[in-house]
């Protein structure tokens, strides 16, 4: 490290613009650690907030350190807490909520108005060398879980909290519409959970080259000239079956009415991908087959889960990491990701000197 | 009767005609109950097939007797029926599922692809002299519960499903767009669950006028010069909460607009009205604020407890009914509830002598 | 008051015994209010930890306080708080959990391991002249909402979790075992829900006129000549149904016998009372017929309802008060509570002046 | 076949006797079809039958047909029936219930008053040569899918439906109680829902030892110097948590004790094995950690995911099969069964030539 590199962070204004900056290191409070970070994942909407400075009615309005998939080491310990020590290795689960709010006393701290969520503006994020957390929302790694696994735990979490809010289980036949990274985790996540069949769908063959290799048992192109309802049809025709569960992780609109004309009557559409704000979806079909309709925000309880199915080696996510850049070299790890260069699904920042030395 | 009124029928082609024919008396099959048909309510349902000849992907592709809403005295009986005798009063449930299927034995016979359904095309519905049904489909009243009472079971039971599918109970607060003959009754059964708050809107003052005497504690006159934000943003200042549960009775886009931006994180926004098939939603705030959207397919399993409500004065659904016309007078009873003449809400139609005499 | 009574406090050791004790007044701490006590009423809990110095695993080991059935008006505000003020009056829920563990986060923070809970050893009550509380856990009573009924918001509070629980729903039909205060509570909550019928059971026939006029469709005595088997057969014959929902408040083994040969296949059998630790009950007929058996602990996220409830009038609670005493006359309080003295229901102490002036 | 063998057929009067008789082979009804039986596993039930003459309510009364557990080829074909043609080779779901009742209608058709079901008293099994069943409680097995596979979708449904009741669910930690056939089936049921860890207890080794190849986490010998509390509290220590999901499969009263003791608050006791009718249970500690105490009678809407979990590999239950013999041989089959001699699981009856060829 650099003597001026106390605390590095990557800031953007939301102009499409990336900066490295040094900022004070944070000293934790009651209650809170000081990780060490080592590990942070670049999400979707990390890139969009650089790229478009906003999403929906998250507005970055002030210079935003980026960042939310995360895991490192406790460097310091603040008063009170007594789950973590100095040299724990943890999973950073981003959002921090009030804790009394009617939502986060009835389970549903995701939807609490008032927490802290870790590169979601006005909150900074955790893609720097230390950043200090709640110390219940950080989740000691045993031995043999990898700090690589500890920062997937996010995105796994998104997979997690969608399929539980869709209530899949044994032996449901499965629509996952989209095979981008949360597309995969999700893919990953509900065949764990007991789906018989698993069919997916993109518009790029390589996406569904790696769904295929990671258990999808059918997979589709999506095909421009054929309309939502023709493809749905296609589908169905191909597959024998429609879908218990669908679980949109494009947020593309043709998606929404794809993807609730291949639902059983009776099933799930469970939204997780974002896109355009207002959407239109075929409501008499949704309403005459009653098929559900369900939002995704974030995830709540899923930590200790998502921590279970990779210790025990339910779920392997490492495979999604294709690219890896210190935290120096931030700047190309975001224009890998963001341009899906090299066929990218995962791009790893190492915010400790593990790529550098 | 008239010598050659056997089993005097009304008939449409939907095109918004309506014809009164002689039809043969048909006879009870195995399992099956004739009834001699007493009280028919007319349903939007009814009014829209006549008019437009189809909802959706129902068509009126050739002459289709009308009418669901039903109620009637048992005049003979089937091989191997043993709920049912000569001279009990009956309401009919319309839709007779195959039984068979998976929806059927899952739960939901509503969603059974075969089933057979008074009155959607291309099953005749109910509206006649006499009508064969499934007996165990068919619910003795009580000497206490009126024949008008059992007609209105069926809009009862429609009621009953959305409220049981939004999981609506106890201390809920409640919004329910549209005050037509379902919104209405849908007020009333929200009450009779323990909802603690029920606001309520139409473009009509007449029909939030019967809504406040019905029990809602809120009515709000949808105003056009408002965007559906405006109008939620409006509600949410009056009333100081959000709703828990909201009903759309409508079927009209912008009333999906308004009822998702009023509804409260975790809430869910149940659809019961159609209307244009295809309809835009505010996507990413339903998805974010966790909003269930929830479809609405008739009903299942509810005719056991709209009767048990009635005969324990749960809900009194009597008010509802504005007119009554004989079986002979069908076109001017059809042509009251199409134009809501005369404050109409629910149009009764007598089968039996009993206004003719 | 006299100079003395800084903070008169009622106290047991658990032998039988209940003392008047001056203690220190507290002062709030962070995100807490102290609350001038006004009303508290007795619990059978109360009664238990004096008499018999323990319920289950919770044993009275040091000096108690009891009382957590209580309102009052706010009197000081720690650092922090946001939703109270001085002179707010409030309703106080007894149990504080930690927020940290995964019962907290879950929305199960009634099993929270760490929880403070008022008047459960070793945690002390509110039956004194001033508590401090976590702010969070008071609710400011609308100006028509008396303390009466705040209080009665922790009785009500049970009933409320047990009828969720048991997911009672419209045109239940449900049968209650036990009519003292928690029985008459749970038979208001299940009529508020929508439940069809109503029968309640006890072995006095005092409180079953009681539940008689607050709405028992059907009161059984129950025949000590009978064994469970047949008294369920006996309420069978005479009401024509088995329930849908039944309500366990009485804690007696034979009860549990009862109850669940009374229940339909498919029901719930909500365990409320407690008692004897180990109980038989009849395995076989509940697992051949899939009554689910279910525990209650306290309650989680019924305040706000309970609340609305009382505000908006779909339940009247206080007409469950038959006595009142002075906070000094505690002892005769407790004395007629536990002796069920002049047909005692609900034994409400005043700890302001109320009574006294 | 010798000339008299028209339709050899197991029969025991309850007496602890087993009879091959000759009966007349059955000719389809409507919608049923004949199945030429092939494979027939051999249930704890039909030993208990033979044995003790009964279970619970359901007593042999006249000479009764066993087996349950069954596949054959379809070789005649009613009048109606449409999804079956002579030489599908089907699995055949025992239960078939009267489709009319509220049960059936609500989807709970395996609690139907009215059933039929296979080899329970007074309704004969299919441990015979021929069979008539309705076609559509009959289900084509695709080509890959052995005839053994089909007989055992019947303990696997048993398995499935109790992890749905108990709704077992991605990461839950899971105890098994007992690793007799359904234990073991349950374990692998568990596993395929996506349980993270999973422990079993057994009084035998040998089964333990069969549990840990099938995937079991941990596995624990019943310690007689134990009592269950001690033995909850051992399994505790050595595994570091409670189980959210406790699955009863051994019907014995101390592993309710045990069970209730080792689940975690929150959690479910899913009961699946019978045994005393009465049983005793810590109630307080089930009720104050609202541990759900949930029955289990056979199952429904099972079988399509049964077969869709073995078409797709999701469980392999064949190695449970450990002996063959031909419908000739059924006494030494059942002895070896009820003996569990050479460490006996399930015990198959050819009914067709396989064996004797």
């Amino acid at each position: 490290m650099a003597p001026t590199d106390k605390n590095l962070s990557v800031v953007t204004t939301g102009k499409d613009d990336l900066l490295l900056e040094d900022r004070e290191v944070p000293q934790p409070g009651p209650n809170e650690v000081q990780v060490a970070m080592q590990r942070v994942g670049i999400c979707g909407s990390d890139v969009h907030f650089k790229k478009h400075g906003g999403i929906g009615e998250y507005m970055v309005k002030k210079p935003l350190i980026l960042g939310h998939e995360s895991s490192g080491t406790v460097s310091a310990v603040g008063p009170g807490v007594q789950n973590l020590k100095v040299g724990d290795r943890v999973a950073i689960e981003p959002g921090v909520p009030c804790r009394k709010c009617k939502l986060c006393k009835n389970g549903h701290y995701n939807l609490c108005p008032d927490s802290f969520v870790l590169s979601v503006p006005p909150d900074d994020g955790s893609l720097r060398r230390y950043h200090c957390h709640a110390a219940d929302f950080c989740y000691k790694l045993p031995n043999h879980v990898s700090l690589d696994e500890g920062a997937l735990m996010e995105p796994l979490s998104v997979a997690i909290h969608a399929c539980r809010r869709a209530e899949l289980t044994l032996g449901d036949k499965v629509l996952v519409l989209g095979a981008g990274p949360i597309g995969l985790v999700t893919l990953l996540t509900a065949k764990a959970m007991g789906a018989s069949e698993i069919a997916i769908t993109d518009i790029l063959q390589e996406r569904l080259d790696v769904a295929k290799k990671l258990g999808a048992s059918s997979c589709f192109k999506i095909d421009p000239s054929l309309n939502p309802e023709e493809m749905a049809e296609k589908m169905h025709s191909v597959l024998g079956w429609r879908s218990d569960i669908t679980l949109e992780c494009s947020g593309v609109e043709s998606s929404f009415h794809t993807g609730i004309y291949a639902t059983e009557p009776g099933g799930v559409f469970q939204m997780i991908g974002h896109g355009n704000p207002i959407k239109s979806f075929p409501q008499f079909v949704a309403n005459t087959r009653e098929i559900d309709i369900r939002g995704t925000q974030r995830y709540a309880n899923t930590y200790p889960i998502a921590l279970s199915m990779i210790a025990n080696k339910l779920v392997d996510v490492v495979p999604l990491i294709t690219h890896r850049y210190p935290l120096e070299k931030s700047v190309e790890a975001f224009n890998t990701a963001e341009t899906f260069a090299d066929n990218a699904i995962k791009v790893m920042i190492h915010c400790d000197d593990s790529l550098t030395a």
